[in-house]
């Protein structure tokens, strides 16, 4: 391992999934259990092109490659200081089939010259840009608030990189979904499967997890949820499983 | 109790709620778990004028009446053998607060001379018109089926009959839930609350109730979701309580 690639106020995280790493700051975004949730909802093929939006430090595209080996994989990012760190974690991988660009998905004229996919896959900044809260020099900050994108921009740039047909899986708030289901259909990306997670039984749900289709037909089908914690405090089965460690049944 | 009120072909059910009783046909649409789910999940206070659309036999205004005793509720129903057992169900009664109209809740015109409710129910057919499936002039279908009024009926329907800011509460099925959230946006009704209900701990959602406010601002909280089976298959000790029953605790 090449341990140049890591920088002083760097981590390399091993991902527990056929010896893939990634570099995170030591003191910035770490990826949580939004990109693990999301990589095990996503039907992602060997034959996939795959686009990873709004995809920081490259987690979700390195899960996909453990989980799914696709043909390739694109992420998208607008923070240089994340694409660089995730090309890194690329070359320390050795996962040749895996880049990340530097982009603006506000930037519609690049967006169209990019090769089309199969399946896009995004954890968006899924709070809402409430003036004053938040200090837009803060990458941290921009990778959770809608400072340099929102909804609408992601659903819009999607439906430029999606080809026919063509699948995007999100993950997000509940409280966002009438925003998620309103303009998927402005963008003609058909709702097609919701699950819900819930911290615990009998909890309100705090994850949403959103497959849309690219000119899909209207149907939309509502898998078990998941449930993250036991009653007793300690996570669930399902979730151990979807880490992929080992549980006795 | 007046039995000439109820005729051979019918029943009088007892709700086991205050007394209140409801004539259902013996062999014709029988109120299931929707309109008590629903009942449980509006928020109606006594100073509230109801209007519960597609009524039927006026299942939910007896049920709101019993548990919240609004200031008046009226039921509306466009298939007049309905209008007539729900009227003759106030009769025996009692409850002079509640009548039934027959009226198409495409007839515009005549919803705008109706005066306006702080307060609309509706448990509206869920099954979408696939041409060829179902007789028009089953009862039955057209309380189940979209055949005479379609969500987009209803919603534009309670968009003329709400007051400002006034609530809607709808339940229906998981699936088109996609539908409901873009028809409530096209005529701002905003969604504010969602409960999903499950079959059982761990299966998908069969049932969901939605509350809209007429031109409510953007902000969808999810309810904890209810489960109508014990995993031995025995009813749950919440769905017992929302009927009303004892339980053990």
């Amino acid at each position: 391992m090449d341990n140049k690639l890591v920088r002083e106020d760097e981590n390399l995280d091993d991902l527990q999934l056929k010896g893939l790493m990634l570099i995170q700051k030591k003191d910035g975004f770490k990826f949580g259990v939004d990109a693990v949730l999301l990589s095990h909802f996503a039907n992602v093929k060997k034959k996939h092109r795959v686009i990873d939006l709004c995809t920081g430090t490259g987690i979700i595209p390195f899960l996909l490659e453990g989980k799914y080996s696709p043909k390739d994989i694109l992420g998208i990012e607008i923070q240089d200081e994340f694409v660089d760190m995730a090309n890194r974690s690329a070359t320390l991988n050795k996962t040749h089939n895996i880049s990340f660009i530097s982009e603006d998905l506000k930037n519609l004229k690049a967006l169209k010259n990019i090769d089309k996919a199969d399946v896009i896959t995004v954890n968006p900044p899924y709070k809402l840009n409430n003036a004053g809260i938040v200090n837009p020099s803060d990458k941290l900050a921009i990778a959770r608030h809608e400072i340099m994108c929102n909804l609408e921009n992601v659903i819009e740039a999607s439906r430029i990189l999606l080809k026919d047909n063509g699948r995007i899986y999100m993950v997000h708030r509940p409280e966002r979904l009438a925003d998620i289901i309103t303009l998927m259909r402005k963008y003609k990306i058909e709702p097609k499967r919701i699950q819900m997670v819930h911290p615990k039984l009998g909890k309100a749900p705090n994850i949403v997890l959103v497959e849309g289709q690219r000119d899909g037909g209207a149907f939309l089908k509502w898998d078990a949820p998941l449930y993250v914690y036991n009653e007793d405090g300690s996570i669930s089965d399902e979730i151990n499983k979807i880490y992929g460690r080992d549980v006795n049944e």
